[in-house]
């Protein structure tokens, strides 16, 4: 470890296979798949673990990463409206030899993919996003939602598969969510017995999140779940009460490089490193938590330097000392970087790529 | 431009010539050299133009960066102190072949970078890291200057060539920094009067930064600038008054994928192609400013969804359409790709890489 270039992400397999099997326990309880989004790791390495835990299908945002998806998985969700002509037909192309579906809120994201899915011979399978108070897509009432099934449904090009959710906007402590899932249950009831009165089914009802994910079954009408940030955790998840610290799979090392600045020390990793993601539900809490200083603060961050409040520490650290930071958000990190470290117990450390790095299209 | 996948970035060569062509009149007339930081753009295409148009060194702030950066010129400063023992023996390399100096602020870097480049049998050149204002890094006092000048001075594997210095905490309109940039020059001299008197020579004096380019004849000490923004331009150097909306040279390509929610758009960047970085000058503007709609406002980002209050507008915009998005701070963003499009007049788009994308190390 103490010859590691950093900043350097080194992700402790036994605490992300525990993550993984953890989530796959619970929906094998309650009867639920689990469809992981991969935006989290865009890596073949931890979506081959996800399957081996059971999960049959795989999500991505991107038509890009689903390419790299495919590669593990056969039934693999574009939870995006492909509206952009390339990655329409990339989408396209993909679901010749794969099971392919995209989550979509309007007729014009629907006929796009059907003529991109006509041209290339394939059909592509559709989930009507549906918005249950996020307020970010999705549409809006169970009327449109039938409307636009019935537009999928007709197309030979299309098929209509379901329903997507996402309950991103429920980041209340586990014990807290009842009332918020209830409404979420209330709105794909309307939806869903509308579209029965209609003829159509909705086959996958797709939900989840990370802060939801073990709450999924207070939403019945759920078939699946996409968690993402669960296999690696981070400050978010930790601050909002889903997991502690030691489930934190993915940790970032960095060498503490000036104390010149009395009070104060910098880390090299900044906003290309961690992001300038603040903490969803801590937003003054800094920029991520560094281990070996619980105390410390990361206050600012520039590009490549860290900011690092030491006034509380009971000790300040040495230039060239190193530390491990946990990040606010771990999506976003992985995403920066070509390949991460990964500890297995007994073994020297592995270097393993970030396959599906910057596929923004 | 209507066939490329987006998000895409687009650089208007024409515009990046001519901010490249100002600065480099700016400095010619005030008798500056200019090291332009590449970690704006990363890439070999636009580091060839600032040397073309004069620029007879660079600057990085990562060993990877310095390493991409060297293939065409022949003098790179590492603006960042080397202490994690990788970095220094990549630095420690490259100056078997290449003018490489390194900016610190601690005996123990200074130390460290001595070790590698006697262990590669190189010379590396030293600029000694003076805080003149921004709390970042650098020496504190004039007898920290001194005292760290004097260990490089004395070590056999450095040359001391001068000091740096970063006026980071400098935003104010160009016509009010005079009183700040006197502080910084007051600073200067109190640090070289040491110096001379010690028989040491600041043979550079590196200032520079995007806010400051223009005034940088202010600080008379100043032999050498380094700003990066500057190449390219964003809406921080846009609602800082440091150049208009035509000056910014690049433009993220976003395509528009749902307008489900009354009142709002969702184009298809988020922080993964924009970042979270709020604008400096003036935070609560939005995540970016939309050329075809200026009335509107970025207002959140998820990773691969800006979502966009449109109720000012005069007209809503319709699925699958186009909009031109100059972002908060272009640095990172670009680091966030592996290529872009160069549009230059007459000419098709052509694509060129990201070269030291992600060149954390």
């Amino acid at each position: 470890m103490e010859n590691l270039a950093t900043p350097a992400l080194v992700v402790d397999a036994a605490v992300l296979r525990a993550n993984i099997e953890r989530l796959a326990a619970y929906a094998r309880g309650h009867r639920l798949r689990v469809r992981p989004h991969t935006k989290t790791h865009k890596s073949v390495y931890v979506a081959s673990l996800q399957v081996a835990a059971g999960a049959n299908a795989l999500t991505a945002a991107k038509a890009g990463e689903a390419e790299i998806m495919a590669t593990v998985c056969e039934d693999i969700l574009v939870a995006y409206p492909p509206v952009d002509p390339e990655r329409c037909a990339q989408i396209a192309a993909l679901a010749t030899h794969r099971t392919v579906r995209v989550a979509l809120d309007s007729i014009t994201a629907a006929q796009r993919m059907a003529q991109a899915a006509a041209a290339a011979r394939s059909r592509v399978g559709v989930l009507v996003d549906v918005d249950v108070g996020m307020g970010r897509t999705g549409v809006q009432t169970p009327e449109e939602a039938l409307r636009l099934a019935e537009v999928i449904d007709r197309d030979p090009s299309l098929h209509l598969d379901g329903i997507m959710y996402y309950p991103g906007h429920v980041w209340s402590p586990p014990g807290e969510q009842d009332e918020a899932l209830r409404k979420v249950a209330t709105r794909l009831e309307e939806v869903i017995g509308l579209w029965t009165k209609g003829g159509l089914k909705a086959g996958i009802v797709s939900g989840g999140s990370t802060p939801t994910a073990y709450q999924s079954h207070l939403i019945p009408q759920t078939t699946e779940i996409r968690p993402g940030t669960y296999v690696f955790n981070d400050m978010n998840t930790v601050h909002g009460g889903f997991c502690t610290i030691d489930d934190c799979a993915a940790r970032i090392i960095c060498t503490v490089v000036s104390t010149a600045i009395p009070g104060q020390f910098v880390i090299d990793g900044g906003t290309k490193t961690f992001t300038s993601d603040r903490c969803i539900p801590k937003p003054e809490s800094g920029y991520g938590h560094i281990i070996e200083y619980p105390e410390a603060r990361v206050f600012a961050l520039s590009e490549e330097h860290g900011q690092v409040d030491a006034r509380e520490c009971s000790r300040a650290p040495k230039v060239g000392e190193r530390v491990t930071v946990i990040p606010n958000h771990i999506c976003p990190c992985v995403n920066l970087l070509d390949s991460f470290w990964v500890a297995e117990p007994g073994n020297p450390l592995r270097r393993t790529a970030v396959d599906a790095r910057g596929k923004l299209t």
